[in-house]
């Protein structure tokens, strides 16, 4: 397939592996990459800017396609040295940045300069052309389907990609609710230039995440995600536990982040995604969870999903239009 | 296009006009009709079931080309003669009934008694296999993203339409979020055998709706919606306007249906469709409001739409996988 995506970022398929805290460690990444996809690193999974700068080198050393770092700023309980790690990131040959979070705005000289291009991923219209007007170079337009933040708007992708591709010139992937061939097609139809998956990616032989995790996703449905942290503006929609019901029962009587904000701290990460205990802390998860039945490989997956959209477009719709 | 839809109910387009209370009057279901989609009379707009009669006549009158009736089993605050409703659809002669709202068990002796094909409207996969199981011929599968009800799961159709696909074996129809070309291609690659729409007919030159309303709607966002009844657990999507915001402020407050009901209830819509007060009462808007930016007669719409998704499809999808 050939998009404004493949051709900006020197990709074979218009499929991005988005930014995944804990998931998106280099054999992920670098799997990705091989496969002819976009992986994203995930710079603050790394608990140094220097471990991200050793990293980055460990996908480098396991392919030599492009791949791309995510550097996501959001609220956290602890101060994070964002300057440092975006440091690491420009000093280490990176060609691509997947922003998110904030507006990038302040880390744009830096990545003008070293020659980067920047996805911005973002949730809303009017922050696509605010990071567009800074000169981001595609946005990744993030549904309200999707694992961890989809904004506050609640605005799916059946609307939110017309409407980015309605108002953006750069180009725009589609994220929040992809798992499959069908989904690829469908958000070519609504004008996007490529899909991320971030979940879809988790069930994948090479996503450093225990088995029992896994299996967890593939067995459960789009109704086994939940929402947390509505009541902070800081929505995050994780896989349904008994730690997401107990936040959500603390948010509905009123309890504020000093009380919430410990018992759901992606500090459990560990817990979760290497011990593989699924109520050991919240998890994120898209609705497209209810679209997963398997556990393939990274190049089983980028190929199948391509060849589903590609049938899908020569053949299923052909057809219907003939 | 030809898809197991138009093949089942005899229409030219994949496009069905879904049941609007008070909307859903002759003149616009005879403009759907006679543009080659399926348009629905929605029986509860008439207040007795001999005015449906009358209703369903003049429609009869307006074209020679099949639609369908809408019958809607809703939470009321008065009760409502359903049984005399459904008596006066059977013996007008009309070949296809729109039901929603709850499970059609019971009517579909009568129905299937006189050969009417059925449509359910649901919006969760679950209801939809109940209703395949007991003999409706296709499924209208509503999103979160829809005007009206879009239940309690706030399932999008990016995931509900494939998951729809993958369990059922009768046609599907995809509702909710759609109003343009770009949507029916994606409904058709994710799984669909054609759209619903509501939303997007309200902005029509046929429909009985007063210029101000219309003019509201082309001049809105996909943000210009308000979930109310959410309390309640009938949630509805309504636009966003005073009488909306106050009844979320008025269930954040604990109030009870008793309180709420009088403020938010349908027995504004004169006011609001007819005489143009926007502000008059709550009314239904669908997400894809966003998308509207025009009043097209239902032909230079639904010729519009067909035509878009036949160029994406031969053309954009063509060139992308060439």
């Amino acid at each position: 397939m050939k998009t404004r995506f493949t051709e900006m970022f020197g990709v074979e398929h218009p499929i991005v592996q988005g930014g995944m805290q804990w998931v998106g460690r280099a054999e992920l990444i670098a799997a990705v990459a091989n496969a002819g996809a976009l992986g994203c690193l995930t710079a603050l999974t790394q608990p140094t800017p220097e471990d991200l700068s050793k990293e980055i080198q460990r996908v480098k050393d396991m392919t030599d396609k492009p791949f791309a770092v995510n550097f996501t700023i959001l609220p956290t309980l602890k101060p994070i040295p964002y300057d440092e790690y975006m440091d690491a990131i420009v000093q280490s040959g990176v060609k691509i940045v997947e922003t998110a979070g904030n507006n990038p705005k302040v880390h744009m000289p830096k990545l003008k300069e070293k020659g980067i291009k920047v996805i911005h991923k973002c949730t809303s219209v009017r922050h696509a052309l605010s990071a567009q007007k800074i000169g981001v170079d595609a946005i990744s337009i993030d549904g309200f389907e999707c694992a961890g933040h989809p904004g506050e708007d609640d605005t799916p992708g059946l609307i939110l990609i017309p409407r980015a591709a309605d108002q953006l010139d750069i180009p725009i992937v589609a994220s929040g609710g992809f798992a499959d061939g069908r989904g690829l097609a469908a958000a070519l139809a609504l004008g996007a230039d490529g899909i991320n998956m971030g979940t879809r990616f988790m069930a994948t032989r090479e996503a450093p995440v225990h088995p029992n995790i896994k299996e967890k996703m593939v067995n459960a449905s789009e109704l086994d995600t939940t929402l947390i942290f509505r009541t902070l503006r800081n929505t995050s929609r994780m896989f349904t536990n008994s730690v997401s019901e107990k936040v959500v029962s603390m948010e509905a009587e009123g309890k504020k982040i000093d009380e919430i904000g410990p018992i759901a701290s992606g500090q459990r990460g560990k817990l979760v995604y290497e011990e593989g205990d699924s109520e050991a802390g919240v998890w994120s998860a898209g609705m497209c969870i209810g679209l997963i039945d398997d556990v393939p490989t990274v190049k089983e997956l980028v190929d199948r999903i391509v060849g589903e959209a590609e049938d899908l477009i020569s053949q299923r719709l052909k057809s219907i239009v003939a």
